[in-house]
């Protein structure tokens, strides 16, 4: 048992970030590398059920920062209310998970649909309906606007300004939104968007965007100092804002995929470190 | 010869849609397929030179809806003066061509530059400089807001609303903005900034959002109705606020440059009249 490095204290490892890693193999590499919280996701915790998932994290000393991740609101008719039953499982999955930050993709056009007026409009109507659940449950719904080249495939909500004006029109403690770099760092409103959202910041995710994206755009989002963002602000803004929380590093990516987890673990310190708190 | 179809009076081939086509080309097939506009590119006229490119549409009874392209105006020092050399050369051949409408892509970061902030700033000194030049020669700089999957390596300019606070700043005869149906159908905000935009419109392009995006995703351009996009709510808007120019076709996309051109003029025209004149 190494003495924790104060500097660490606020940073969570995304499962997705080591993709090949169980919840207990992320629990223990989290430990290893003095890591103090993770973002878990549905599909593994899963395979070993919220109760042992919620026991290994909580047996390893660990906050779970987010559970990730309900949605896809945006169907209609049966479709739609399968989506909303999956999403009150979700937020029982967080609340058992003993996270109070459930993220949302808010989902695409349907198949062959091109009316974003209306898919936006479904997915108001999805949020109004859930959010009283969450909240009843402890646990708060973080709308996460996507980067606008996912509008078509994978969420209508495509910037902070739009995130909020939604979360608005709910309690605080029921709708949240995220911010995550990659997918807002080119909006000229960004900065006064976050600040905008104050205590509506329900998480804060950090990778770097790349170019040339790799043919599955999904898989464009890098290694802190890979890309083109500069973190620092960010940290910054959210901090000003009266965030407090953790900050969660997400990546979705063939090569770090690739790589030992552990060996992506001390990478994302040490770029944590260097570019996100000190920048 | 034939009788001009009137549905069409007021449709553009942007040259990129036809790239195997030289400028005589091209000219020739919109002559035989009744288009009565055409949207210029530099490189094909500087094959002919901007004199012969004139007389080869002149004399064709065409109008040249726009230049494609100046910009790339983001750079520092030697190269950022390069650039203004460059912009003002096209200025020139736009007025020589008998265009008023010069688009610009603004250009992205700099090589290893995560100054996003700076690079914006720097876009707007060169515009400032280019303006007065442009605006005596009878020509008007159209900001065209790129899709922001090109922030980092093509266009700072991301959204309708933030190139109309730039082009706000100049008179209306000198900086315009460009609509563009790829480039924006995303945005939560967009019905607002073309009401706004009203006579600062300098043109209106449109072309389809595919997904999966290809492997380079400058050719996810599509053929109207091969994507995502309900064009005749833009070709609507455009109208209402004033807007009484052509509607360019602009489509970057390996299979569409595969095909036989009239081919692909004949979709072109079908799809126009189907989906962005009656929706």
């Amino acid at each position: 048992m190494t003495t924790p490095d104060p500097r660490l204290a606020k940073l969570s490892l995304n499962q997705m970030t080591t993709r090949s890693w169980s919840v207990r193999e992320a629990v223990d590499g989290c430990v290893r590398a003095g890591i103090p919280a993770i973002g878990l996701w549905r599909e593994p915790v899963a395979e070993i059920g919220v109760a042992a998932a919620a026991k290994a994290v909580a047996d390893a000393g660990l906050r779970v920062s987010s559970l990730c991740r309900g949605g896809f609101l945006t169907a209609s008719g049966d479709a739609g209310r399968a989506a909303l039953d999956d999403n009150r499982r979700a937020i029982d999955e967080a609340a058992g998970l003993g996270t109070d930050c459930l993220v949302l993709v808010v989902g695409g056009l349907p198949d062959a649909s091109r009316d974003l007026r209306g898919a936006r409009q479904r997915m108001a109507d999805a949020v109004a309906e859930l959010a009283p659940y969450a909240g009843e449950r402890g646990v708060r719904l973080a709308l996460e606007p996507l980067h606008p080249m996912y509008c078509a495939d994978r969420a209508v909500l495509s910037t902070l300004g739009q995130a909020l004006d939604l979360a608005e029109q709910f309690p605080v403690d029921q709708i949240g939104i995220v911010v995550d770099t990659f997918h807002i760092w080119w909006d000229p409103d960004v900065w006064a968007q976050i600040a905008r959202a104050g205590a509506r910041i329900a998480s804060f995710q950090v990778c770097d965007f790349l170019t040339p994206l790799p043919a599955d755009v999904l898989l464009g989002r890098g290694m802190m100092g890979d890309g083109h963002i500069e973190f620092a602000p960010y940290q910054q803004a959210v901090a000003a804002a009266g965030y407090t929380g953790d900050t969660e590093v997400e990546i979705f990516n063939a090569d770090v995929w690739a790589t030992d987890p552990d060996q992506v673990l001390a990478t994302m310190k040490q770029r944590y470190v260097d570019l996100v708190l000190e920048g």
